[in-house]
């Protein structure tokens, strides 16, 4: 039999509010759908429902913007209190001349406007934040899951971004647990005894990827996938999505910028 | 019940050589896992088999590097052969200080050593070269499965890229047919009536890195993958590969290269 991978839409997730435990909602809406989860299931997360239960919406009218947060409004045509959002989320900001702001986070991951996002929240002029600490999130998610169904499981929160080179954003990770991001083939050989050098695939990207097949960005519902019998991945202990963001000095591409 | 997409793997797939029918290949390893193919379902292709069947493989002694390519090679610690293969390959090279050497195609593409590989490829000098036009492989491959199966199925060629500011290597689209590349939200409304602005999703990259999680890179056999209830997807005439590839003024990266 081929091999089949399922990447699983929960959608009987309800409206998320700040103080929610999402792990007892995600069972719950799994049993609903007559899903057992089990050992080696990933759970993909959407960051904007992590924010929400965790209390990271704000509200534009409740912000103070700086003169620095001013100016830097004035060169990037966005509201001096969204700039303010943006900054506080963000250790080094690259600018860019079409209107969004490129940050770096004190973890080292690149994104577009801190991830700082209107979709999806309610309130005509509030934002949702990252997570403060989105691999914490995840570490907690999956503890919690496992207490409530004795199921070891992997957790991902993932967000969309834009990526240098091609039109359009994709799912990336911004937190996990429970897994290995990488699937490292360095060392290993092929088809044909060649000592492979350089793959080592980020199937933690990929996972995200996968599950935004489901999850979708707009009316969908559908903020969390369950991924089952991705063989390639690895259950580990100890890893975190800081693994996926690269020095500068590393980066094949760190010379461009 | 839950909505779940099929990430499928076609382990059965012969090593393949120049000439064969990639399509005939296709179906008869589909049948064999007692799949039939349907009208919807997508076909993600390892780059590297397309390239095989379209003989697209060079042995480096028979490559004659210009003074040019001995220059580059110098640079960047490469054969210069292999810098050869890779100049044919690119109308832009953008130089690498970490041994690669980053580089833009004629089509806009933007990827490593213009796609230039050894791993999985026969003959301890033999590199698989990109095929010529990605895009027409695919028009190809899906006339010909509609042909043989009368199902209207969607192709993808992929292939496994780094990116900039993230570790590792996803699988990327770089040659589709019968797909449009992206899931278009700007002008819709979320969940709270807000009109989406910037959500236009790179779906044929995510359904390429969803594949990745059944095709591998090592000696995992399976080139292809069937990708099955993606409803979000949107089967459409005339799209390519190349609608992915952002021209730098339209990047928002772009300011940094």
């Amino acid at each position: 039999m081929a091999k089949v991978v399922e990447v699983i839409g929960l959608e009987r997730i309800p409206l998320v509010k700040e103080g929610d435990n999402l792990a007892e909602i995600i069972v719950k809406a799994s049993r609903e759908e007559g899903i057992r989860l089990r050992d080696g299931d990933v759970l993909v997360v959407s960051q904007k429902i992590v924010s929400k239960a965790e209390g990271r919406i704000v509200k534009l009218r409740s912000v103070k913007p700086s003169p620095e947060d001013e100016r830097l409004a004035d060169d990037s045509g966005k509201d001096p209190r969204l700039v303010r959002l943006i900054r506080e989320g963000s250790k080094r900001i690259f600018k860019s001349p079409l209107g969004v702001l490129i940050t770096e986070d004190k973890r080292g991951m690149v994104c577009v406007n801190a991830g700082v996002d209107k979709s999806n929240v309610e309130g005509e002029d509030a934002y949702a934040l990252l997570p403060l600490d989105p691999d914490k999130s995840a570490e907690k998610l999956r503890r919690e899951i496992e207490r409530l169904t004795g199921a070891s499981v992997a957790v991902i929160i993932c967000d969309t971004t834009s990526r240098p080179f091609r039109r359009g954003q994709v799912n990336f990770a911004i937190g996990l647990a429970g897994i290995d991001p990488f699937k490292d083939y360095r060392g290993e050989r092929d088809l044909f005894g060649y000592v492979l050098k350089v793959k080592n695939v980020a199937v933690a990207d990929e996972l995200a990827a996968a599950a935004e097949l489901v999850i979708g960005q707009g009316r969908e519902g559908t903020p969390v996938a369950i991924i089952r019998n991705a063989e390639r991945i690895k259950a580990s202990d100890g890893h975190t999505a800081r693994e996926l963001f690269i020095p500068r000095e590393e980066d094949m591409f760190g010379f461009m910028f």
